[in-house]
Parts: structure tokens; C-alpha cells; sequence
């Protein structure tokens, strides 16, 4: 991407062009639910027909079959919020191969051996919104667009520090103190293959959405094992914790038109044609009306961490790029997530006003090292959609955890039992944790990820 | 500042003007040393004369001249770098006025008493670079900015919670639970004080320098307290930290073009006219050659935490943007600081690239909340430009002041002792904790600041 293809993109000299009809040209992307639900339940071709909000089945993986890792899964479809589960999740084994430089001068790539140099793992849920089909484009190429990308960097990643050259040959004799002094770790190429792939992603689903005719996007969040290390990847509003005796880490941050408010700002700082004159980029307490006109007001510009006031202006009264607070605050009056995959049509309703621009498809990536981590026996790693964390906190979650687990070392198929009770304490039934009231309405997907003698210390060639 | 006026600023259309030659409509501002160090030793009107790498004399107050809190200061010029000292420091009492609403429908602000309001404590390091001139004018003006951004708001700062309107007319009933939502406190406004006061200073700088056709920057390192709570601004590469009996705790981190590369490369791909075509944005472990061309060597772009490999064309070979590991590394060949105030006419030797719009004047700004604090004996902040910390480590400065205050508690001023100590640590003489041959040659300026028994849970009025 350069920054002319953003001008072209999203900049056309002149009144924007009205949104193309969709013309499709492929078959819309059939729903499903993640295969690894096969035999567990409701037909995965149509949405669950019955749905009273006190009777949504909880699903899970059929027992018998097992994850990566013995992990555990569960969800629940949302109380008719929409006809689809627009939650989807995929799991497996990852496959690294070996590509070899050929030997000639003109050094063209060749795949030399197409069996497999490096497995790891890996896991996924995305959280789609304006329909289902962002989220299953993602669930289905992701992780290939990922095998492609460590692929294309696998020769740096198997040696003690990256080289500079791919080829290995050395031009400079220094190159690898030039490495060394700038801290490049094999991990940072697993870190920018991650970056790579979520980009490389949002192109396919923006191509495959056109094709098809279809809208919508999708929140993304990944752990992948490799190499002793659990990368964790995020691109929205999911989060995955560490759940150990004593600790609970955050492995991901949320990425919402709150937690990105300066970055918002400053765009629409830098183009403001992107808001069409009918959005300001002003954050206030509240919406502006005429009665505040000339008043002092609180604000908040893109480069201010600080409040400070500002006499009202005419301008100030649009509406704002970022409105509301919390699960509330909406980007453009649109969109709760600043970050994801998809939305390559999305405008703000009855307007031009393209909400793209404003959205990164890059994840935010933290490393779990597990050789220095040494998990015990009950460490384990819980990811899920917004719809868990809406309703639950991260203690919270640590005390279901640990409360469960224990009592429960016997049953293989544990860990989606204890991602199913997890889900049920979101539905205000049983003993549950949660405040009177605080219930989960929305779609909700989880992992539960045990740690224990995984990963540590291997890379399997 | 606007987009536009970015835009008119730093991208003109058509080839570059030449910079202005200075045409000074105003005299020079005069160099000087802090006015708090008069009587302490050599003039304050001339560079130190006879200077020897190993006696320039380490300087601070003359014993019985107290700074707010009984704060120790010190000081030592550089060894031969440049002819004056390019630190400047500036401490003092801090009156906020009180300006209120005249209570006329038209509502002007009235100054209705100008005795002080509210009072609090200010201390400033500001490391200069290409001349001592910008750090004089902002140790002469960043104080006044300030107390002026604190009137303008000290309404709304002595309320419990800042009201939506200055004025304290209540628009909207709910006016203050929108503010609770949004959990602005009245520290955010005296945050958003010191943004507004950092660039209004920058402004002032720009218009002085042009005016009397000089040149030169420096960084902004400001410690303020006010009603019970410690305010650590900084923009540059100096830095302060909390030292307590069991804790180190940094209060500022650094802006350097390493630390600020992802937001300098993402101008520079927003605005590739900035850099001429002279300069690749992208960052390589070395600069690259002839040689590599054609080879897939390691690289990092603006949306990038992570490293991959691309294959090296033409325009790579270019000097890179930012360049240099630690220390050494510089923005535009010509900088090592990415946050500062001045600048303003700072071009890359011998062409009309400018650095300016990679520079930002906003600081960091982090607080201390003295009253949760609860301030032990001998807990210290200890401020000081980067020729200290280039030298000794965090731990180190805080060994360095759990070992000289126990022993040193009847001396009224030995917060000025206890500074001298740490510079001397850096001058490789006496017993001194650094490893051989890491001594500094740069500027040094040293705040130590007690906090017991200060700025507690008191609002004097």
C-alpha cells in the first residue's frame, strides 16, 4: 500500500462517487459453523430455527474429537440479535514448508522439498458484524495466508538470529553485529509474517466480497504456537488472558474507537475530506447542541491526552467521528471496532463517507515465551468474543478457571466443558458470578488453551 | 494548527523555496546561565573560559539560596562540544490567578481579582541543540505559557469534577454524568494545560528565533505541583524517575526516532514529499549498498512491530530516514531527538528538506499522586538531561541516592550535594559506579526534588 494508492483509494478529486451496486460475479459465501462442530449439533448449512432467548444451545465439539492441544471450544449463538451466528472460529495444525534457494546466480525461489519443516498451532476466532461473510472468508484463508508468510521467511526463522540476506550469503562482514545491534530476534519475523498475513488477508476478503456481492467485516484474534512460543495476534475488541495459579496476564488489548481515538482523530486531522463536512473530529463529553454555541466546553483534540476547553463553534455542533461511551462508542456512528478485517464497502448510512480508511487490518502481536514460562498443570490460555468480556471480568474468568479445573483432572474433554460453563455463566442461569442483569445477548466464542507439556522446547523438523 | 495550514507549511507546491536568509529584526537572545546558580561561579554572561575535559567545575545554587521544596540542582557545561552549555534549567512558584465570569449575558471573562488562586511548584530541564538559543527562550517563557493555559481552565480545576461548561451554567441536566462517563478529572485539564502551554512555548520559540535570525531546538523536561499531585512533562531524551527505599519507577520515557519510528515513517508515507526523494522510509539493519541490490534483505515499514524481507530495488539504497542504533541514531541524518520545542527553520545539510514536520512539541505527560503516595523520608525525583542517563542506569542513580542521603541529614543542602555527586559519577573520577570508559562528555543538568512532606492534600487559596 503507498500513500497515492490511499489517496486514489479514498481521496477522488471532485464529489465522491456513489458506491458501486454490487455486481456479483462469484456464489455468495455459504454459512456454516467451524468444522470441528461436525456431529455436535444443529445442521451447520442454516441458522438454528428455534431460538428462545432462555433456550440457546450451547455448542461444543462432539466428545472424541479433539483440538490442537486437547483444546477446549464452546459458543452460543446470539438472542436474535441476528439470523446467524456471526461468530466463527477455526483450529489445526500448521505446516511449515521448507522453500530452498536454487544454486544458480540468478537465485529464483524453488521449493526444493514440499514436506514439512516446521508444525505449529493454531487457533482463531473472528467476530463478524454486517453479516456472516467477512467472518467465514477469514476463518477459511487466514491461516494460509499465515503458512504463506512464514513460509516466505522460514530460512531466517530456523537459524539462531535472522540473517540479513534470506539467501544467507554475506555481503557485508558485519551484517550480523547490524542484526545483533538492533535487537532482531526470529521471533519479530514470526511477529511481522503475523502482520503480514492479517494485511495480505483483508485484500482476499475484499476481493472475495466483491465478487460475491456481499458486505461486511470482521474482528480477528489469533494464537499460533511455534517454536516454544505462543504468539498471540489481535485485530478488535476479543481478548485472550493467561490464566496461571497466581496470575492472570492479559495477552491482547482491545482496539475500539476509544482505545484509538488519537489515531482516528489525527487521520481525520490529515484528511479531513474523509468526514465530508458532516462529522467533526472533536471529541466532547457529550453531542453539542445550540444552546452550547459560544460556551466554553470541554474537548479533547488528536493531539491531546488531556481535556481542555474550546468556545463552541457552529462546526462543532456536527456529529462526532467517535460518539458514546464504552461498549456504546461508535466510529463515524457506525462501527464498535477500529480494527479487523473486511468493510472494504462500508459506508456511514445514506452517505459516501467510507469508514476503510479510518480501519487497520495490522494486529497488535504479544509473545508468551514457554520455555521461560513453565506451565503448570492448570495454566491455561482463554480466548473469546467481546460477548464473554461484555459480562465477565478477566478475575472473573481466572476464579470459573480455577474453580473448575481441579475438580475435573479426569475427563478428557474438559476443557470445552469448562469453556461451555464459562459461556453459561454469560446467560445469567446457574450459580453464576455475574451482577443481576448483566447478561450476554450477543454471539459468544471461546477457547480454552491448556499449556501444560505443550510447545516447550521443540521446533520439529 | 490545521491540516491546511500542514499542508501550506511543509508542502508546497513546485520545488522548495530556498529557507529565508535571517534577516534579525531583534537583538540576539543573550546567552545566560540559570538565575538561580548567580553568585555560584563564573559569569553567567560568557562560556565558561578555560576549560579542561577534566576540571570544568560541577556548579550549582550557593549555599543558602533555597529552590521550591529545598530541591538540589547542578550542573557541569560539556567537554569542549560546543562553547556554551546547552542545558538550560528554571524552577519557581507557580500563581495561578483567578479569573472569573462576569455575570453580563455576554459574558466576557473578567479578571475580578488578581491576587493568586492556587499555587503550585515548577522545575525544567531543556537541553539545546545547534545553538543555547531556544533552550534560554523556553527556560524564559514555558513557565508564563503555562500559568496562563492553568488560568484559563483554574475554574474548572478547582471543582471536584471539571464541569462540561467553564462557565459553570449548566446546559443539560445531565450534564456532570456525562463527564463522570467520559472519567474526566481535574487532572486531565491540568494535562491538557501542559500540551496547550508545550506548543503555545514552541510558537513563541519559532516567532523569537526568526525574529532575531537565530536558530537551534531543545527538549522540555517539567516537573509541576499542584494540589497534592506531581505533573512529570517531557518531550526529548531527558528523563525522571522516583526513587524510594524500595522503588525505582521512570515518570518519562524518551522521543527518539527509534522510539518514535512507526509514527515518523507513517508521515513519511502519508507525505513522501517530505522527503524529496533523497530518503527511503523504510528501515534496514544497515544502509544498504550496490550489492545488495536484488537480494531479499530485512526491513520494517510504518504498519510494522514485526521484521520481514523484501527484495531490495533502487530506491532503498537511499539514506534511510532514521538512521543509527541508540545513541547514534538520528531522524534526517541531522537529528537524535524526535520531541522538543524550536527547530523551526532545522533543514538537512545542504538542501530544503525540513525537519519540523517530523517533530512534535506535545509532551508525555504522567502523574504522581502525592497524597497515595505518602512520601517517606528520603524519597526523591530525580530529573536530569541525557548526559546522565547516557552514562548511569536508573538503578544505578537510585544506589548512588539511598547511599549519600542517610548519611547526610543535617546538611540543609544536601539535595544539591546529593546532584553534584551524581554528576561527578559521570565525570569517571572519584569511586564512581560506571564501567571504564563510559564518561560523559555532554551537558549535564541534575534536578533532585524531595517529596516529603510537600504538596500534600493541600489547595492553598
Amino acid at each position: 500500500m503507498s500513500a497515492d494508492w490511499f489517496r486514489r483509494r479514498f481521496l477522488p478529486r471532485g464529489p465522491l462517487p456513489a458506491p458501486r451496486p454490487p455486481r456479483p460475479r462469484a456464489s455468495p459465501v455459504p454459512y456454516r459453523r467451524p468444522r470441528f462442530l461436525r456431529g455436535s449439533g444443529s445442521s451447520s448449512g442454516t441458522a438454528d430455527a428455534s431460538r428462545r432467548p432462555d433456550a440457546r444451545p450451547v455448542r461444543s465439539p462432539v466428545r472424541g474429537r479433539s483440538l490442537p492441544w486437547n483444546a477446549g471450544y464452546a459458543e452460543i449463538i446470539n438472542a436474535e440479535k441476528s439470523e446467524f451466528n456471526e461468530d466463527q472460529a477455526a483450529c489445526g495444525k500448521l505446516c511449515i514448508r521448507r522453500c530452498e534457494f536454487g544454486v544458480e546466480e540468478d537465485q529464483e525461489w524453488l521449493t526444493l522439498c514440499s514436506e514439512e519443516f516446521l508444525t505449529g498451532h493454531y487457533w482463531a476466532l473472528f467476530d463478524g458484524h454486517g453479516g456472516p461473510a467477512a467472518a467465514i472468508l477469514a476463518a477459511n484463508t487466514l491461516h494460509s495466508c499465515l503458512r504463506r508468510q512464514l513460509e516466505a521467511v522460514v530460512e531466517g526463522m530456523v537459524a539462531t538470529q535472522p540473517p540479513m540476506h534470506l539467501s544467507g550469503h554475506c555481503i557485508c562482514p558485519s551484517d550480523p553485529q547490524f542484526v545483533e545491534e538492533k535487537g532482531i530476534r526470529t521471533e519479530d519475523l514470526v511477529i511481522g509474517a503475523l502482520e503480514s498475513a492479517f494485511q495480505e488477508c483483508d485484500e482476499v476478503i475484499g476481493r472475495e466480497l466483491e465478487a460475491s456481492g456481499q458486505v461486511g467485516g470482521c474482528t480477528a484474534l489469533v494464537a499460533v504456537s511455534l517454536k516454544g512460543k505462543l504468539y498471540v495476534a489481535n485485530a478488535g475488541d476479543s481478548r485472550a488472558i493467561l490464566v496461571r495459579r497466581d496470575e492472570v496476564r492479559p495477552l491482547s488489548s482491545e482496539f475500539t474507537p476509544e482505545t484509538e481515538r488519537q489515531r482516528i482523530q489525527q487521520l481525520a486531522f490529515i484528511y479531513p475530506e474523509l468526514l465530508a463536512g458532516e462529522f467533526t473530529r472533536l471529541e466532547f463529553p457529550r453531542r453539542l447542541k445550540g444552546d452550547d454555541l459560544g460556551q466554553k466546553v470541554l474537548f479533547r483534540d488528536h493531539h491531546m491526552s488531556g481535556w481542555s476547553y474550546k468556545c463552541v463553534e457552529k462546526s462543532d455542533l456536527k456529529y462526532p467521528l467517535i460518539h458514546g461511551q464504552g461498549r456504546q462508542a461508535r466510529l463515524l456512528g457506525t462501527l464498535a471496532v477500529s480494527r479487523g478485517l473486511g468493510d472494504h464497502q462500508l459506508r456511514v448510512l445514506d452517505t459516501n463517507i467510507q469508514l476503510k480508511p479510518f480501519l487497520l487490518s495490522v494486529p497488535q502481536v504479544t509473545v508468551l515465551n514457554m520455555d521461560q514460562l513453565e506451565p503448570q498443570e492448570e495454566d491455561v490460555v482463554v480466548m473469546a468474543t467481546d460477548g464473554l468480556w461484555d459480562v465477565l471480568s478477566n478475575e472473573q474468568v481466572a476464579r470459573l478457571v480455577r474453580s473448575f479445573l481441579p475438580g475435573n483432572r479426569e475427563d478428557p474433554h474438559r476443557f470445552s466443558e469448562l469453556a461451555k460453563m464459562l459461556i453459561r455463566s454469560t446467560q445469567g442461569t446457574d450459580d453464576s458470578p455475574i451482577q443481576e442483569g448483566q447478561v450476554s445477548y450477543d454471539d459468544v466464542s471461546v477457547f480454552v488453551i491448556p499449556l501444560h507439556h505443550q510447545g516447550q522446547g521443540h521446533s520439529s523438523h
